[in-house]
Formats: structure tokens, sequence, C-alpha cells
């Protein structure tokens, strides 16, 4: 099974994809979750607000033909974001569900309070601590921890790192149930 | 020129399609705007949001097919709104924007305060007060008029009113510089 999460932003849409074994559940998972690819979608700010949204929805429609994932998760905002950035994060998400809708995948939300607790084991967790969790799950032991460490290098991919987070939570949430 | 105005929402987004006289800067124009046409696209509550977002998509791009309009406006909410509703306007308004991406048709934004003082003359004026200046703007003196008349005596295209509402207001907008 071929997960993609998605970081929705206007300036920047993260996405990472995993992959699990479809016999998955009821097993022990942890070792288990291979790391597909991860990337940023940025758009210039000089752009039109328009063209961008359509950037984005090009460019992931691209990735989701490539990968073929089953299932899309997203980062859901609920509260404290004034208005002006909830229109902003709604208009990128909606390009983004349009894209589930039409490659028929199923689409799911998670709060950044779900992904905190599933995947750094805390809601208060801070953004370093949800990407060592990123790590511990994807990191181990072959050379998929490699190919994660050399980007980590980067620095540069907080959106996608938190787009993998996304889509490790969608895990843990489906093997705890 | 055509010009469509939209009033975005997941559950109706209403759109209304006037035309005016390539002609139409510095003359009197009041009565030189025709109602080409207006109607509502409302999605099933049942259905799930990216198909609702889907259907706005391509019932959006039907319209837009059909009437090739040359210029698209659309309603802006900046405060007041909380989080969970600027999203949801937000996602509609993501699909719509992708729409005038697609076509590469001029986009442009006002807010609610712009139309109510453009269209019926007050920022404080209610929904009434709009529609009547709707009526103003497009009822008369043929037989647009009573195509007008027979939608409103239904009363249930509020959202279609607004959009035309919209596209007034970008007209007037566009006479007064």
């Amino acid at each position: 099974m071929i997960i993609i999460g998605i970081d929705p932003g206007t300036a920047t849409t993260g996405y990472g994809i995993i992959k699990i074994p479809d016999d998955i559940l009821g097993r022990e998972f942890k070792y288990d979750i291979e790391l597909v690819t991860y990337g940023n979608i940025s758009t210039p700010k000089e752009k039109l607000m328009q063209d961008r949204l359509h950037m984005i929805y090009s460019q992931l429609n691209a990735v989701i033909e490539k990968h073929k994932p089953d299932q899309m998760v997203c980062e859901m905002l609920f509260f404290g974001a004034n208005t002006r950035t909830a229109i902003m994060v709604g208009q990128a998400r909606g390009v983004i569900m349009l894209t589930a809708a039409k490659y028929r995948i199923p689409f799911q939300d998670y709060t950044g309070l779900q992904v905190k607790l599933m995947v750094a084991g805390s809601g208060r967790a801070d953004k370093n601590q949800v990407h060592d969790g990123v790590r511990k799950f994807l990191g181990t032991p072959d050379r998929r921890k490699n190919k994660l460490k050399s980007y980590w290098k980067g620095g540069h991919l907080d959106d996608a790192t938190d787009a993998l987070a996304i889509a490790i939570c969608h895990i843990l949430k489906m093997v705890a149930k």
C-alpha cells in the first residue's frame, strides 16, 4: 500500500510518499515502512495566485501519476489561524483534494495535534521532535537511512518532512485500529 | 466583454454572467449591462468533500466553456470568519481559481464591503438592498427585466444574485477608474 502525505501551502506544498506491506495489520510493522520519495512543490511569490495554484495542481498530478498512491492524507488546520491564512491554506487544499477526486484516491485529514501525538508521542512536541520521529520510523536499518540522512543534511525540506509525518501518522492510526 | 461573478461556497457556489459593450468606458453605461445567465452549483452534503469540490470544478468548467467569459471576479472573505469556515470557502475558491488559470481568464477579488458600496451605495446595505441594486442595474427596460423577475419570484437563488452583484461591482469599478 502506497500512501502520500501532504502539507498544504501556497508558497510550498510538501509531499512525502511511503510504502507498507499490504499485510501490515497485526504484526510488528515499525521497520516495514519504506520511504519512496519526498519533495516540495514551491511557487514563486511574483506569480498570480491562480497560477501558483495551477502549478501545485499540475505538479501534484505528475507525482500521483508517477507513484500511484492508494491513499492521500493531508494536514488540516482547525484553530488559531487568522481568516486570511486559513483562506490561503484552504485554496491550496482545494486543488489537492481535487487531485484526490480526479484519481479517485481516498482522502483523509489529520490535525497537527494528531500528527504530533502519533509520530512524536506528545501533543506538545516541537518540529524537531516530530522530525526525529520521522527519522525513527523511516531511518532503520538499511540504505534507506542514508537516503534520508543525506536529505536531512540539506535541512530545507521542512514541509516534505511534515508531509512524511502525516503519512506515518496515518499508518499508525490504521495499525492501532 | 463578458464577465462572470462568483460567490464561492462548498454547499452552493453561485455564478452570474453579464455582458457589456467593449466601448463602455466613458459613456452612460447603466442600461448597457446585459444579463447573460446565472445559476447555482449545489453539491449534496452526503458526498465526500473532495467529490463536492470536483462537482464545482467540472460544472464551472462547463459554464466557462459555454459562455467564454473574458474576466472572472470572486468574493473574498477577509475578517470575521472562523478558521473552519475560512478553510471551506478557501477550498471552493481554490478550484474556482484553478479554473481561471486553466482557461487563462484574468481573475480578481472583491470584498463584500466593496460590493455593497458599489451596488447598493452603502457598506451597511443588507442583502435585500444589494439585490435591489442588482435589479436596478439589470432590470431595465426590455425583456431582460422579465427574465430577471421570473427568477426573482423563485427567490431561491441568493448566491447567484450575490454573484451578479460581484460582477456588477467589477464593472462599476472599471468605469470609475
